[in-house]
């Protein structure tokens, strides 16, 4: 049977979601532990990205073939069960024998959070990153429009010797201010490797006027990292959902 | 000059509030180490009162003497930049030469949180206590109002060979459900060693059935801690307010 896993986890203890070996603390080795013991045999769990070391996920899915007597409900238990505190898995459903959590998915949207308050949140301070501004919101806001819609994505992204194509298509970057906070959303088909955390710095260096708004267009023709801002730091970043279509192929 | 902290902490790596020796983690004992290193001088910090090993606080209020050439927003900044970073300091006022914070606090407001969702939620993991109900919220407020009022709290009291009187004024006691959490809110003139977990425990019990509402006039007559329920652990606890009169003596 195939199961799809919708998987909650403060990332601040990990490597990230990607299984790097045995002495590396991941969520995908954690899950994978935990569904080993449950069923006696090696289980691979999919996920529908990586996660990088230090970001959360309020909605990461993925996706696993094995047998069990166990119903859905019992197999979430049994997960909860084991899995360490900062793990948390919200939902067990059975799907399609050929839905993959990573191929299928559609969308997904990611949040960054700036605490722009200069006094520290003790109870939030690992799902934030603090700096002060001001940022100039509107700026940040005409960049952000301009990076919009599909792109060759090269700037944006850590990995500089990838051969696969970086066009990416950014569907919305949402950018809203509360009073102790920036937080940026960001929902397209795919991102690169770093690229939310770059595409935010880009924005932040916009924001404290330290860029044009409207070089961004120059930014993506640079096709090069360098043209691109700084690389914000991971435990602001959270994986928010991942959206499937409603008949996965 | 008299220095009052306004003080929020994560209480989940400390000792509580007050000092006990050398090798404990305490809020008071690092308070003190970075206002000692800021001045030169020992000071010594007063706060409004205990809070318990891995109790939280997102409004402690203390006071301290010493002398100093720097702004109070100066000090505020000094006391954030070197203590660790789940303990945040929001405010520094000076006041009345008398002020003391704990004899003059005329109110507390301390507020209890039971997730009652059986998901565990990662993000607010340590500042909740998690317990299935169902819980007859009803039963649990007709309880909650005969506390209400100037009581002998011997029963709701974890150190029996107190002396002094146990005789405390609760204002009031506020049930607040929503989906995924039960919080009890409880405002008094003053509360004794673990009363405010006792407190929750015995309506908790209540709310499970195992109580009627109509025993705690029973219960706080018997002035004995076997009369009650069981203390809640510590991490669902947080001292969210001190109340001052207006001009301290």
């Amino acid at each position: 049977m195939n199961y799809k896993f919708l998987i909650q986890y403060d990332g601040s203890r990990y490597s990230g979601w990607q299984k790097q070996g045995n002495t590396q603390k991941t969520i995908q080795g954690k899950m994978e532990a935990v569904l080993g013991k449950m069923t006696g045999t090696q289980v691979e769990v999919h996920g529908s990205g990586r996660t990088d070391a230090g970001v959360h996920a309020y909605g990461q899915t993925a996706n696993a073939h094995f047998q069990t007597d166990l119903s859905v409900n019992q197999i979430r238990d049994y997960l909860n069960q084991y899995l360490p505190e900062d793990i948390a898995v919200l939902e067990v459903t059975t799907v399609h024998p050929r839905f993959h959590s990573r191929l299928n998915a559609s969308k997904k949207t990611y949040c960054y959070r700036i605490r722009t308050n200069p006094l520290r949140d003790v109870f939030g301070r690992k799902y934030t990153y603090s700096m002060e501004g001001p940022f100039d919101v509107h700026a940040m806001r005409r960049a952000a429009a301009l990076l919009t819609g599909t792109h060759d994505f090269t700037s944006f992204c850590a990995n500089r010797r990838m051969k696969k194509s970086a066009v990416r298509t950014i569907y919305e970057i949402r950018i809203e201010q509360t009073e102790d906070e920036l937080e940026f959303w960001f929902t397209g088909d795919g991102f690169l490797q770093y690229m939310v955390r770059i595409l935010t710095g880009t924005l932040v260096e916009t924001g404290l006027g330290k860029r044009e708004a409207d070089s961004m267009t120059a930014v993506l023709e640079a096709k090069n990292r360098d043209a691109a801002g700084m690389t914000m730091p991971p435990q602001g970043l959270a994986l928010m959902n991942v959206f499937y279509m409603k008949e996965p192929v």
